[in-house]
């Protein structure tokens, strides 16, 4: 079972470190971490990860996984790592993603006509690449599986552990990373946070945003044409 | 704020990259994953950190962060590591860990007198540091806050975080890493889990287990003979 995660420069680590924790005890696991280059790769919290090897060494994947993150807006315009995507994604078992990671897949135009999910902010972006957006935190069809924002990939994770290996194999491995969460509060989606909260981090995005809704759809727009 | 990670070989990743991810949302945060030195750090989950700083170059934490996993019976044994802990632990600003990391601050004698938590299958050692045992999934005691097992990680970081930067802020982190858990499954504790999901789990660490008893008894032993 050859578990692949691409990993690129300012990705959201929980994105890929949380269902790497989960898939990476699969039976019979085999996890690569993929990007061009085997130099470091820099992550949003501070530390870079080296990866395991580079997209001309990977072939096939049992799993393929993109993780979101502010990067990825330089991923979907990047004509290498797409037309990666597309080949791995052509005859990958499972094609998956979490966050925004489902931009990227929808980019590479693996998307079209699939029901998927991504983080909420970046939601209403999959009609964009012919996706059927579904506002759930894990959504499975046929061999897509795309997980909502960040910590959706634990859930993700899982859910996707018991399709492959069985509900049991899953509890197990739920039980050993004591997986029985108790967040303090209740705020991680828009319709449970506070009307103040969401207007704050609406702001933050928004002044983060730069020339990004210009250039996701640009995106698009060249990878309809291609199609 | 300066939040400083231990890492070191065979560390779980998620048990410092789930409190990474909400960490380094503190204001003005500024976050270090330190080992001896800056070579690669292999996790146990297939990918190596780079670490940003060596045990040389901190001097001081706002925040030290002791993660656990099967390597925590190696760094419980190093004198130099747990000399170093004890230095900076004596006067960080918080003292904390996440699942068997606390195993790590009892033999640097940090958890001596205080309340803390652990991973469940690991939580009866933590009494012979001389710490107080609670099965709980995060415990504060004055600047002692301690996790339980992995994924308690991204819950202690949530709970700490509230306490340094106040609820709101936290909230809205919250809602930024859509932290709305819905496990596909409820089998994260012993109390939840099936009894034959205990067993099973509790043999295939018994298997894995070797001497790790007797050299974290030893551990213990030695450093109540030097406080």
């Amino acid at each position: 079972m050859h578990v692949v995660f691409l990993i690129y420069p300012n990705v959201t680590q929980l994105d890929f470190t949380g269902p790497a924790q989960v898939l990476s005890r699969l039976p019979g696991a085999r996890v690569d971490y993929v990007w061009k280059t085997r130099d470091p790769v820099p992550t949003d919290a501070g530390f870079s990860v080296l990866p395991t090897a580079t997209l001309a060494d990977i072939a096939h994947a049992d799993i393929l996984c993109v993780p979101g993150g502010f990067g990825c807006t330089d991923v979907m315009e990047d004509e290498e790592v797409i037309a990666w995507l597309g080949r791995i994604g052509a005859d990958a078992g499972w094609v998956t993603s979490v966050c925004t990671g489902s931009l990227i897949l929808g980019a590479a135009g693996l998307l079209g006509g699939y029901r998927a999910t991504c983080h909420w902010a970046w939601h209403d972006y999959l009609s964009l690449f012919g996706a059927e957006p579904v506002r759930q935190r894990v959504v499975f069809d046929r061999n897509r599986a795309t997980g909502g924002g960040v910590t959706a990939g634990i859930d993700f994770g899982f859910a996707l552990m018991a399709e492959i290996a069985g509900e049991d194999h899953a509890r197990m491995v739920q039980l050993g990373l004591e997986y029985d969460p108790g967040p303090p509060f209740d705020s991680g989606v828009p319709e449970k946070a506070s009307h103040e909260t969401v207007a704050r981090l609406s702001a933050l995005y928004a002044g983060q945003a730069g020339d990004r809704d210009a250039r996701i759809r640009a995106v698009a727009t060249r990878s309809k044409e291609t199609a």
